[in-house]
């Protein structure tokens, strides 16, 4: 169980996209200074989508050029197609993350293209980064499930994680948008995409019936070795309103922890962070294990036992 | 795949010793009435300990006389002491849990007894029992971790658990009472409980840290087939406040059922009992499940879709 965990902290994109309220740049920018300051082997800062699309994160520009950089942090940022990544170059980020829907009728709903139209500008944009030598990971949304199409078959996330690794894809995400996964798939879709590419694949899990964690265990023992999640377990998805967030970070890492694994993280410093995420996103945000403390906190035992128990 | 997975269902019990609110008898009744409809292998319904002790759960006899039972389900009552056996027997429960903690300060703080003394008193209760032909698990609480002291010794649960099998318990229960488990100590425990016994081995999970579904993933592929839950999530610890209740039985259950696991539970009825739950206890319980509804529901299409899509 040496080998190191990387946890991509996603929450500064796919968590603030989904707030209401639009953060201030300088505020989103001490956030991602704080989360670099916790052990991360990335973090996705923000979105180059189109402020319209969008509004809550048109400051990609300002955040990119505002964030101190920790140099064992890799910063991404999300860009939906050329255009994107022209804005993109500008903010240096490490590496890009595209994103397409393995079910057609999401990739509609979700980005207004068919997924062939998808597909091929996700070509585009991976070619032209190649000729800048800029990294691209791509995102497949709704790889477990589809809140319109219900089971997604297996070999449709296969056939487009493919084709996007034969277009120079660096890495692909299996996203389960809406939290329909479970462990067996989990455990099944993890250890085929890991036979067929050549290229590393990170998980992406939501915890809507519970079982995010579970899901990133199955995941692990099929050697998945990369994971998204969000501080706070912040985000969801607009197309399925009883879906709450992705998988919590202090959670997912308080959990390898336990286990001996390695993440890089600090769960104390990222429970201070994720102290401040109501103050962030202007309403409350539950932490479970925030609330709980880390598994080994320990309480007063009740004051009369000593008189009791005199001789214990 | 195919060996069926014993849900005992604890909320009567575990659930609502821990509410405020005294529930009626009769709805309390009504209650397990509907939980006898869903397949459970067992059910716990009550506990005989003292009505100064546990004052919502002072109608024991008249709950265990007034349930309609059904020939597929064990009913189950927690049973403290000799004395409550001998209440207990009044009841014909189909057989009783005993309880005793690993930690010897919850032992303390949680029985008002030393170890020794509870190991003793329960040695009686077995061998009464066993008099009687009424089969008795016995239930170790803090087994994972104590919120007093902190990290259990496996060894000490391996000891306790072999003196009450040498004493003629049916069955060991491992509590992870305040959710202090991780998936690789459920998997290790879980792994020499069953070397060891030549009794079935129970694990009961919280899901104070988000790791009750991952911990019963771990315990599942060690060999585990019995697990307590409660509906809801309901029940908690007096001694560990921030911590959440049991393992929601909805959840566990939707999660094997994924993974293709027979449990006997039908998830559908469960969740129509879990929307009575605020009203039983007169509080709002949140159950994940029932707010996203099972992985497969389905969501309708945006209506934008058709008319941007016209050929699809």
């Amino acid at each position: 169980m040496s080998e190191r965990i990387e946890i991509n902290e996603v929450s500064p994109r796919d968590g603030l996209q989904m707030e209401k309220a639009f953060v201030p740049t300088e505020n989103k920018i001490a956030y991602v200074d704080a989360l670099s300051a916790c052990g991360f082997a990335r973090i996705e800062v923000t979105s180059y989508t189109s402020p319209k699309a969008i509004p809550t994160l048109a400051d990609a520009d300002a955040v990119m050029a505002g964030i101190r950089r920790v140099p064992s942090v890799r910063y991404t940022a999300l860009v939906p197609n050329l255009r994107g990544m022209e804005r993109a170059v500008e903010g240096r980020p490490d590496e890009i993350n595209l994103v397409m829907s393995v079910s057609e009728t999401h990739n509609r709903a979700n980005l207004r293209m068919t997924r062939e139209q998808s597909l091929a500008g996700l070509q585009d944009v991976l070619r032209e980064a190649g000729k800048l030598g800029l990294p691209c990971n791509v995102s497949l949304s709704t790889a477990f499930g589809c809140p319109f199409e219900g089971e997604i078959a297996q070999a449709e996330v296969l056939r487009l994680a493919q084709a996007l690794a034969d277009s120079g894809a660096a890495g692909i995400t299996a996203c389960d948008t809406t939290g329909m996964a479970h462990p067996e798939q989990v455990r099944q879709l993890s250890t085929v995409l890991q036979q067929q590419l050549q290229i590393p694949v990170t998980i992406h899990l939501h915890n809507t019936r519970g079982m995010g964690l579970a899901n990133a265990l199955a995941a692990y023992g099929a050697g998945i070795r990369r994971f998204d999640a969000a501080s706070g377990g912040l985000g969801g998805c607009p197309y399925a309103p009883g879906a709450s967030g992705n998988v919590s970070t202090e959670e997912l890492v308080h959990m390898f922890d336990s286990m001996g694994c390695e993440t890089g993280v600090d769960v104390d410093k990222l429970l201070e962070v994720v102290g401040t995420l109501s103050g962030l996103v202007g309403r409350p945000v539950t932490s479970q294990l925030a609330q709980a403390g880390t598994r080994l906190r320990r309480y007063a035992p009740p004051a009369w036992l000593a008189e009791k128990f005199p001789h214990a």
